[in-house]
């Protein structure tokens, strides 16, 4: 599906500088872009390869615009634009819609004519599942769930009785949506009573959950996803957790149980966030960072450790382990400084 | 199903205050529970909610008694009762017995009348599945392996040969029991040559393992899961690992090869367990911490690092790298405050 | 399948001490072999139980030789002649090839006649799948994959669409290759627009990945695991990543996206490894590290934090969120010293 650089440039409001007739395929790498090739550059680390690049046309940020002398788009957000831009020259395949004849649907399932039933698929009693729905090989959809129009269930993707899926979400392959929660009782013995999970998940529009991530059913009330929030692959989300609205978190990330995140937050890979705690709007956490009491947004936190060569690493965590009497040592030489200075000992 | 609260407070043993006769047919939030629900509050941080709930009837503390105008049952231990009551008032469903038609079984498993096996379920040859054992759609049971009465095997996990699953267990949807271990022999130029793994898993009594949760089996001998361990959901237990009966551990654990493991511990999410090391009975490890040496129990360890504001993070942390040396300055400022005292030097 | 010592110590080229034609069955753990098992000894830790061992035959270095009475294979390096005499003695079962009738196999795909396809496994349009390969229970093959002669596809893993896997490679139950890439731009509102993720995921020969593990398609190009790299379970590898070949990582480890892994690197377990950095050639990373910034090889790096007791623990981190001040009070000592030594101020 070829565009004009010109019609590319009038989709996304982008200045164009060059030849508005020239054909564009694809999106490629900024390094391996030919001909027919539109690349982009929104990282400062990358913009040494713009001078050399052979694609046919660049987005770029205007202050890079004179560093290339070929087809140019021009707009202040260079990555935004060449998501659109992708979009339209790699839009999703169709779906098909059907049945395959080896799903097992539960004929009182209410599942849309519109929607595609993968192999091997298990839909349950009561389930809905809504236009344009895709429901991938293998993948299960538990009793009385609701799944919305043009939302896809991978491959092998679980969801557990009665939860709830927003409209044009992605579960990902193998992630797992409506786990008991973790819920337990302890005797004096130290046996666990399990506590009965009682509470759905609820994720609402434009939701993406990453492969193999989990997300476990609210203990008593639900655990809520709403509308607009990423989660990359392997991410655990416990019981009665809520995640607002656009929220973002990378890879690894846990999230202890009724934890409260707010909106427009971005989680970085492997960190962890307490339970029982609120987190406000716009907040940012490092990666392999531990949230472990409530903040308000916006703010970023950290507790990062870099990585340093493993020797100094041991010296220093020595240090470490002599750190509270390291500092009462400091304050006794301040103590005899002071009286030094005041002439009361020598 | 209703109880009266009379019948309630019998049942677990609690003190009744108020009318014996009302009527309850749920467990609810403390915060939304209405007048046919029961609630209970057991931690400090939501005392302040116990005034104002609108319950037929709260599972408090005797301390707690007073605060609350309406129906009480009093015990020492609100949570614990609040579980058995919450099973009695919410009971699982019963299973239906029967193989779906679409489900494989091979000629030489032995699977009890009473099991409900689901939808495109496996079952391989030789296994031994017992009395009302539930295997979800599109779980997989392995060559050999033996599923004890009244466990449920949900939805896409997978059991791999010869593994042994006790009673009364849940295995999560999408939980990979007896994966190949870890284990390989480098050569010379760095390549590895797999090892074998030819142990099992062996899983006691009242287990339950999370979703996406994974257990390998040993390398020569067996990975051992006690009776009544608690695993949340995506833990890695590595080969020959074994932990002590009614120890649980939090979402995101890892715990490395042959590392062995008491009773009654608790190990809070995103810990890591070091390999080959021995962790005493009732030894808590909190969130995010590395346990890296052989610890006896009982005793609570810590490595967790709580996040802060992500400047004031980057100042600590730029000092940390220079720990050892500034350690070096502060035992040379020692030196010289005793010369000064001495009169040595001045 | 029996082998004497004698044919075991021609088959790895050790020296043998002891009766040639004792009759070995099987390999054992060193303190439960019995007379017709062979047992190593590669760890220090190990070394106590060389003495009592009741094995059949022990595969020792020669610095050990004289510890143990009975029959020794003796070589310089035991696991690895452990690890082959491991796999005589256990050969892996043959594959049964053929089509179970419940798989779902698309016209066009291309599946070698000595392929074993499990039930339920899908596999999709235009796939190609090798001689001897396996396909387990469960596991879908996306449409246009390739995977190589005599690869195994467990239970219920999942390869997306056209993606390459390499010969004699195991990929293990309920791993997924191939999921979509965490890209998005981000609208001035905070919203997020995916970026279509046209990349695929290309697997080396001899190339492991464990339990539930997860590897993203690239974004324009592809994700790259080289040959004879060796990942555990629960592992997230994001998009565009490149491993090089002989690579290990232990379970739970991230890698971010982008980044560039070099070979026979040691990445061990929890650790994470951030995006768009350059990881050299031969580098360890310790347990629960995080690798920020770029690093050549060889070398080994660290941040782990091993767990103290907790109290300890606490005091010391008390210390560390004011060691910018204690660095700044130490400063402020010696500089007094100094006057005080110099005669200036008192």
């Amino acid at each position: 599906m070829a565009y004009t650089l010109r019609e590319l440039a009038d989709a996304v409001g982008a200045t164009l500088r060059g030849k508005g007739e020239a054909e564009i395929d694809a999106v490629a790498p900024l390094d391996r872009a030919g001909p027919r090739h539109v690349a982009y550059c929104a990282q400062a680390r990358y913009r040494g390869l713009i001078a050399k690049s052979q694609a046919g046309a660049l987005i770029l940020h205007p202050d890079d615009g004179d560093v290339f002398p070929g087809n140019r788009l021009l707009c202040d957000d260079p990555r935004g634009a060449f998501a659109r831009i992708a979009r339209l020259l790699h839009p999703p395949g169709a779906i098909e819609p059907g049945r395959h004849p080896s799903a097992v649907i539960h004929e009182s399932a209410d599942v849309a004519d519109s929607a595609s039933v993968g192999p091997h698929a298990v839909i349950e009693a009561h389930a809905r599942v809504g236009h344009r729905v895709f429901i991938g090989p293998g993948a299960v959809v538990g009793e009385g769930c609701v799944v919305g129009a043009g939302t896809r269930i991978e491959a092998r993707a679980v969801i557990m009785r009665d939860c709830v899926i927003g409209e044009r979400c992605v579960i990902s392959p193998g992630a797992v949506i409506g786990g008991e929660g973790f819920g337990y009782a302890r005797d004096a013995q130290g046996r666990w009573l399990k506590v009965p999970q009682l509470g759905r998940v609820v994720i609402g529009n434009d939701v993406d959950i990453g492969a193999n991530t989990t997300i476990d059913r609210g203990a008593l009330g639900d655990t809520v996803i709403a509308d607009g929030v990423k989660l990359d692959n392997l991410i655990q989300i416990a019981h009665n957790v809520q995640v607002g609205e656009h929220t973002a978190m990378a890879g690894c990330v846990g999230v202890a149980g009724s934890a409260v995140i707010g909106k427009r937050c971005l989680i970085a890979g492997g960190a962890g966030i307490m339970g029982h705690i609120t987190v406000g709007d716009d907040v940012e956490v490092t990666a392999m960072s531990f949230l472990k009491s409530s903040v308000t947004g916006p703010g970023r936190y950290s507790s990062s450790l870099p990585a340093a060569d493993a020797d100094l690493w041991a010296r220093n965590l020595g240090r470490f382990r002599h750190l509270d009497e390291l500092a009462r040592r400091l304050r006794r030489v301040e103590h005899m400084i002071k009286q030094i200075l005041s002439g009361g000992r020598h």
